[in-house]
């Protein structure tokens, strides 16, 4: 029997599952507390609603497969697609400007080696409906707002427009976005290669457009630190569907790319709803979040909820322990059991150890007798007995 | 193009999306305080982990393909199996008791006409490295205690062993639990047609195993009421790979069929492992639960998180719009700002109606001169135009 993992998949063991639940937690409040709302779209799609939509590479890297009903179904590439699948089937319904959070996997068949995963979680959020540059800098407040509520403080907000390569070829802008990873020699060579290599000086010189002083200056107005955002005039974001505003954030000590990027992308969702509808988003990578999270030691000390354990002395008293332990259950306390009955006070106690449990509770026949309860605290190894009702007292103090 | 989702895949929008987010929310907060730590597995794995583990029906109803690498691997078709295998892998890192919850969406190719669908969320709690009947009655006071949390008050949770049926035949055990469904005098007449009427009446007699009587007493001292728990001799639980406890839990009023079901399992991580490693665990059907939420009228009857819309009044006066806006969110008041400039306040309002948005607030020219704002109560109408810093004292009262 194969016990293992397809290569690019991942388990997530609970010590690195409550990271990623505290994040998220940390997201949704954050996307919420601006209005977004949740969206859920389906894992497998028609491929035809797919296909296309991600270029060649897409095509390539899609998990697609015929089902039982031999239709062709693919399996989730990005969460802007099904958005603009879901819009133009909803047009009437939702509530314009729709402003949706998507936060669910989807699947690449990528190359690996790269550190790459074949299913990994993606952050979204969007605003559909509004042409207005204001949707923009709402878009650019959300990312960063998010960023500041999980204690990241240095970091910075690259903005430009697509438009400012309007009469640039698209081999040109494919190297022009390499900057950041291979720098301005390897990138004028590349240029000079094929005969473009004024291009470079010419978009590092560009003015910022007009849209794009607006939106740094509504930036400004809903209180983002101008120095942590900027024109940034070589930024392409790859060759996909944006057509205006672009962006990209990078996270200072965080040198693996930007951990969050998105843009304005108005003929997207027309391709499915028949007629224009502007929209404007952005995607957190969530793997690289979380990397940084790490690099940056941002996680909370303590994501452990179980705050008492109530050890069982013998299969006698285990009455004794459970009924403490359904009291301080009732009394909203987070309250595990011993589970079984015969196990050594020792082994016990180091169960409460691994799970880093702060406080057991012991319950032996000189307690019994009391009608006491010995508190211990698992990280000074004191202990104390006390009568039921005073361990709410001692917990708190 | 086509614009639809597969038949027996759903999309959820915003409304559906926060009620599935509430009741997510609650579960997680309730496994999380009996000890229970989050696991997430892949979507997929080698098909090899998981064929044959669910019986002929099983292997027919999973969604199985050969990836790009001509790998043979299938969509997750429970969350028991993923589980099997995580604990086969990480024997000796986890720490045992290994108490974990998972709640993700599993694949069936079912046919979607009898209401079910392709593509369904499981809440899953397990106990594994266990034998003690104290991790049989935890699991049941969990899900107990998960119901009572979302507010359900009058529920059934039906007791019984698997070992009670030790010496019958799988055909009569597979009609015997039709008896919910179908009814005593059916039930009766097909296993006449099998020679084996006198079975049900053997099993409706049947005493409760010592074991049973030991769990439904130890829930007595976990405090679960014993009105809501029975011993119910015909209850078989299908026929998987359950070995000793089994239950299910039937919500009054709602007649679907029941919400939770679960049981001991003390072989098939063994299958994985090389060596028996017991364990006990429970499911959550989850659209069902969201079915009699619905039904029992159980959801609040808020679950807006926004609290204000900043309405633009002009494109002149937009930066006060914004600036207020920045006020409100840097108090951690959830506010909202139109995103349009040039929108009659009217269709303003109306946004705000329609997202069931409590406040609304107004600053034009007037107010803009008196440095006020008017906030406006949008269920009763009324408004009152105040300084900046009543905003917050008028929405406390």
């Amino acid at each position: 029997m194969v016990n293992q993992t397809l290569k690019g998949f991942r388990d997530f063991l609970p010590k690195e599952a409550k990271k990623r639940q505290y994040v998220l937690d940390t997201l949704k409040k954050v996307f919420e507390s601006y209005g977004f709302e949740p969206l859920e779209t389906p894992a497998l799609e028609y491929e035809e609603i797919l296909l296309g939509k991600y270029g060649d590479e897409g095509d390539k890297l899609m998990y697609r497969f015929e089902d039982n009903g031999k239709r062709k179904v693919a399996l989730r590439y990005d969460q802007t697609v099904p958005l603009a699948r879901v819009v133009a089937q909803g047009q009437n319904e939702l509530p314009m400007p729709f402003k949706r959070y998507q936060i669910q996997n989807v699947w690449r068949a990528e190359n690996t080696q790269k550190g790459r995963y074949r299913e990994f979680l993606q952050c979204d959020a969007d605003i559909v409906g509004v042409s207005s540059p204001l949707a923009d800098a709402e878009i650019i407040a959300l990312a960063n707002k998010s960023l500041e509520t999980l204690g990241f403080k240095k970091y910075k907000i690259k903005v430009n427009d697509r438009k400012i390569f309007e009469n640039i070829d698209l081999e040109s802008i494919k190297i022009l976005d390499k900057l950041g990873k291979i720098g301005p020699k390897k990138v004028e060579e590349e240029l000079e290669r094929i005969n473009s290599k004024e291009i470079l000086n010419k978009i590092e010189n560009s003015k910022p457009l007009e849209t794009t002083d607006v939106i740094l200056k509504t930036l400004n107005n809903l209180g983002i630190n101008q120095s942590n955002c900027e024109f940034f005039p070589t930024l392409a974001r790859g060759l996909d569907y944006y057509t205006g505003m672009i962006f990209e954030i990078e996270i200072e000590g965080y040198s693996a790319g930007s951990v969050c990027g998105g843009g304005r992308y108005d003929n997207l969702i027309g391709m499915f709803a028949g007629k224009q509808i502007p929209a404007v988003g952005f995607a957190f990578g969530f793997d690289r979040l979380m990397e940084a999270m790490e690099d940056l030691n941002l996680f909370p000390k303590d994501l452990q909820t179980t705050k008492i354990l109530v050890t069982v002395f013998s299969p006698e008293l285990k009455e004794k322990s459970l009924q403490i332990t359904t009291l301080l259950r009732e009394k909203g306390i987070n309250t595990e059991i011993y589970l079984e009955e015969n196990v050594k006070m020792d082994k016990q106690l180091k169960y409460a150890d691994k799970k880093q449990i702060p406080y057991a509770i012991i319950i032996g026949p000189d307690e019994v007798s009391k009608n006491m309860v010995t508190l211990k605290n698992m990280k000074t190894r004191n202990q104390k007995t006390v009568l039921q009702n005073e361990i709410e007292k001692l917990l708190a103090s």
